[in-house]
């Protein structure tokens, strides 16, 4: 198994990438090709003592930021360390691709350089969380700002697809967004969606979902526009932030309650690793020919190593496969329905 | 004061409820008088030894539940509980109104009985949150599942206004929920809705805020339509019981962590009650002409009479006077710009 590595995504590349390239090597059995300024690559390797094997780096200039245009910069920077990540992809010498960078340029380069699986309207970012009960996958993250009630059928379908080879689940079992979980709830998107998820056959459709359920292991798959996708997904972070620096403040409040906190340490870093979302990786995108997973910016060694694993496992779940398979299957029901 | 109290909305009506008054009589001075079936309210106070001092009972013999259809129900059922409160209101003996029943019921109510300010184009709830500088509040957390740019221009002046007058801020600074900070970002609704926030004179803007960043103090009120809004709202709740049920999981997993909470306790204890958001009461209705707050729903006595007084505060702040004289001046000004 070889996973495409952009050398230069991130805030914290290109150290952070590297080392979690070495861990994921160590750990994984994986190749590694990374893409990036060779000189500055190689620096960084030797300065840190990073151990090379199986790291095979890839010549590029370029360096993709967060402030470029998503739309135009895989023109402008081909020579890019992610345009060249992207093209080797798409020639087959690697079996999934992880980028820490810009995501708009990832959306961008997966759906102009891989390009979409046939018969896949949007593609879209797919992180996994964890649950009371296992885990579930938000899809779209914040890929698509406005959508059809198709898009969102068929990101029950990939999402459902996904989750099922990956082994998250037997029998996926999908919900859609909503603001009640009455059937008629939301704006007329989520209600022609609703519609539309009902008849989908490909999973079982449990029907609306409101924030306050995410958690509770109701759904392996949590359907959503982007824009409302990624108000969940960011209001999930802040208030888990907002939590832990409430609870930093309490139990460090007294020198005894620091020392009580101490002592919970074991308990703390249990919990602390239940919450930690990087611990399932990034957000994979779904609806591109090939895998290609989306690192969170400020990914360390750790969180990057993470999200190799889950490009590792999207590429060995045959997720692409399985959702060209039936989204022809669909096309073709429905045209023969006609 | 005297704040008309819903006797049969909510979870646990009418027990929490009339123990949420009798706190309220005795720590706020306040006077009540509450709505309701008189035999079965009555019966309630003495088996529970609850004090009627400054506790008033007007009969009404109907009850609206959560499944009544908020658009008809309170035509249907004018002598219920809440049909009877929201008259009381219209018709001046009560200062404010505090329901933990049926949202949508409190919404037509607010919006057909009371009726809302002139030039304001829809009411809207929002609740406050507490945050790492102080506190926030969102508008609109669910009444407007579908808004306009002009809705969302209006609940940014109606936030600013409360926050001001109810004492939490000086200079209320408005943020635009969206998913990025940069001006161009969201559908077009949030777009357009950019633009005249940031001509509205009635406040200072700060731009687009993340889910990520609502904590962290940037501003006094976040914009957002009743969709976006509800969901932000739900899954902060889900956030946060999945947080507390994992910590809870972790430090009662071995006897000796379990010791070491209990002697915690104090810390926890202020933690919770910085987290917990019905220390600020509920959500308050704004843009109808009455102060009007709703409770949620599963309110216990405490919780209810958190409600009351921010009732009591909303009454007092004249900020239905304040939304009033400010809508009326913008409309002016915007007559006479034509």
């Amino acid at each position: 198994m070889t996973i495409i590595v952009d050398g230069m995504g991130g805030d914290n590349a290109p150290l952070q990438i590297l080392k979690g390239c070495a861990m994921a090597v160590e750990e994984l059995g994986v190749k590694i090709i990374v893409t990036g300024p060779e000189a500055l690559l190689k620096q960084t390797m030797d300065e840190n003592d990073i151990d090379d094997n199986n790291i095979e780096i890839r010549h590029a200039e370029e360096i993709i930021t967060m402030e470029d245009d998503a739309g135009s910069v895989l023109k402008a920077k081909r020579n890019s360390s992610m345009g060249l990540a992207f093209d080797l992809l798409k020639n087959g010498e690697g079996d999934a691709f992880v980028s820490a960078g810009n995501s708009g340029a990832i959306l961008a380069g997966g759906t102009l350089i891989v390009k979409r699986i046939a018969n896949v309207k949007r593609a879209a970012f797919a992180p996994v969380f964890p649950s009371k009960t296992g885990h579930f996958m938000l899809i779209d993250s914040g890929a698509n700002e406005v959508c059809t009630p198709e898009y969102l059928d068929q990101f029950g379908t990939m999402g459902a697809l996904y989750m099922k080879n990956a082994g998250f689940c037997t029998k996926p079992k999908v919900g859609l967004l909503n603001n009640g979980t009455e059937e008629t709830k939301g704006p007329e998107l989520y209600q022609q969606a609703h519609a539309l998820l009902k008849e989908n056959n490909a999973f079982e459709f449990i029907g609306n979902v409101e924030g306050r359920g995410i958690f509770d292991g109701t759904c392996d798959v949590l359907v959503a526009d982007g824009f409302a996708g990624n108000i969940l997904l960011k209001t999930v972070e802040g208030t888990a932030m907002f939590m832990m620096s409430i609870m930093k403040d309490a139990l460090t409040s007294t020198l005894f309650s620091k020392l009580l906190a101490a002592m919970l340490k074991p308990q703390l870093r249990v919990m602390k690793r239940k919450l930690d979302y990087t611990e399932e990786g990034g957000a994979v995108l779904l609806g591109v020919a090939k895998p290609v997973v989306k690192a969170h910016g400020s990914s360390n060694a750790k969180a990057f190593k993470n999200a190799i694993r889950q490009a590792a496992n999207f590429a060995r779940s045959g997720a692409v496969e399985k959702i060209t398979e039936q989204l022809k299957a669909q096309k073709e029901t429905e045209q023969a329905g006609k």
